[in-house]
């Protein structure tokens, strides 16, 4: 497929360099200020050497980008709060023109999800979204086949900052400042973590699944979940836990009765207990028992696998 | 859809309660004897209290049932290596009917995996077979959306028998012929263990896995994979692990160089180490980096959903 990718951070940068490999051509590649398009293709890491050298691509604006002639729109601009509006215009300007939209902005999904489904509705095109929930882990599209209305309740440790923090104050009975500091110099953290550690990521994805999960009559966004984040934990808290076999982990949950980002004691030998800066997803399936459980490790490159799987089910699904 | 079921074991009757609530009716149900056909829907209620009154359906046979007008054809009948052909027989007839087929029956895909897929080639129909790797585990239909030929490798615990034989083991410091008669007292195990212990069944998924792994020109059946059981592990070899922080999985391997089912020494914070009845499945993604891990219990009731979920994946893809 043709693919028009917007945002040129680690995630979009790695999409555009392993299309190729894929068997897609990246015609379109764009920033917030400047794109580089190609109706027969752009010369991928020609295209990232020159913004990694003059700060931004050869020519035009990300608007010439949206309306290019591509196949499937991918955004990875990043996700915020105060802007859901910018990837959602460039979402539906897709939609409208019959094109298929792969997204790992969390914005749309979570904030403005009805619209964007009516928008499909109306469109030739597909929306995929799966690495918005868990990273690389195939949640969204177990869902799918699984039936939504056959899935209870999904209960995950969404947020690797938070979890890294957590699984490690308890390990080696360390303060929260202590390693959030240790964290941002191994590159996981951001210098601004408060998106991670207060909650706000781990409640935009519980306000994706509620979306998912529930009738089309009904939307959810960030404001319906109840968000505590995990930067008032004292350590002696996890500690007292560590003997009695627990362990705090900061929990989404999204059942029939709530929507919820808590910290929660579990046990240590609970699936949700992973360690270190890792997701796990667990989906209680109507008469299927208990959970099922998927954890795994994500990084920018599972970001973009994820992204460039999503194309291959639209791709399978025509 | 309209289905007819093969098999009348606890995943077959499962199969046929569920079905209404998926929005389903079956229109034929059958043992290897006898079988109920009914176009308009069955009464499945009805029809599973008289079998468990009389020993069998009131009426015709196997054939009648594989002949009749379905849309979906479930083979449930139990994997065994001596007669493959029984099953490959029915799914074929479907095939050649333009029918789908969903398996949880392992000897087809294991064993006659290419021919399978000519004769779906060939057909309307389409094959699906999720439940006969890992039980309940998405892993199937994950490869199939990101793409076989990017995962190059997968590791996994598939047989819940042995996971519990061995966790139980080197948890309680019993020995195997001890925890063997706990698992049959449990219903975990059958009255012959061999297909489990001796590591036949893993064998097969690992077949099945290398067969969807591979391109269509190499075939693979249980006689290409290296197999070793549980059955000679002492006691003692397993408490040494433990002292050393490992512990004796039974682990199934399909790489691109071996495939094979043997007990690994792995650590016990491991993925892999998953405790009791469980399974675990580890995928290798091209530029994806480490493992996407997906565990999970399996009962004969999340065989039948995942039989059902794969019927929601062909009517999704019609």
């Amino acid at each position: 497929m043709k693919l028009a990718i917007i945002g040129a951070g680690a995630v979009g940068s790695t999409v555009a360099r392993l299309a190729d490999s894929y068997g897609h051509s990246v015609v379109a590649l764009a920033d917030s200020k400047s794109s580089v398009i190609d109706p027969s293709g752009i010369d991928v890491s020609n295209s990232l050497e020159e913004k990694s050298t003059t700060g931004s691509f050869s020519g035009s604006n990300v608007e010439e980008a949206i309306t290019a002639d591509y196949e499937c729109l991918i955004d990875t601009t990043p996700t915020t709060l105060d802007d859901v509006d910018t990837s959602f215009g460039y979402i539906t300007t897709a939609l409208e023109r019959d094109r298929h939209v792969v997204l790992s902005n969390k914005g749309p999904v979570a904030q403005r999800y009805r619209e964007l489904k009516e928008h499909e509705a109306r469109s030739e095109g597909e929306v995929r979204f799966e690495s918005t929930v868990g990273g690389s882990l195939p949640v969204i599209s177990t869902i799918q086949d699984v039936g939504p209305q056959r899935v209870t309740r999904v209960r995950g440790v969404f947020n690797r900052l938070a979890n890294f923090i957590l699984s490690r104050m308890a390990k080696e009975n360390l303060g929260y400042e202590h390693v959030l500091a240790e964290a941002q110099e191994l590159g996981i953290a951001e210098v601004d973590p408060t998106f991670d550690v207060e909650g706000t990521d781990s409640g935009l994805t519980c306000a994706i699944l509620a979306n998912v999960l529930s009738p089309p009559d009904k939307e959810f966004t960030i404001d319906d979940v109840n968000i505590e984040g995990i930067t008032q934990i004292p350590g002696s808290a996890l500690k007292l836990g560590k003997e009695d076999g627990k362990t705090v982990r900061l929990i989404g949950e999204v059942g029939t009765d709530q929507i919820e980002v808590t910290p929660q004691l579990v046990s240590q030998n609970s699936p949700l207990a992973v360690t270190g800066a890792q997701t796990v997803v667990g989906l209680d399936i109507q008469n299927a028992g208990p959970l099922n459980v998927l954890s795994s490790t994500t990084t920018n490159k599972e970001i973009a696998t994820t992204i460039l799987t999503d194309v291959n089910r639209i791709s399978r699904s025509k």
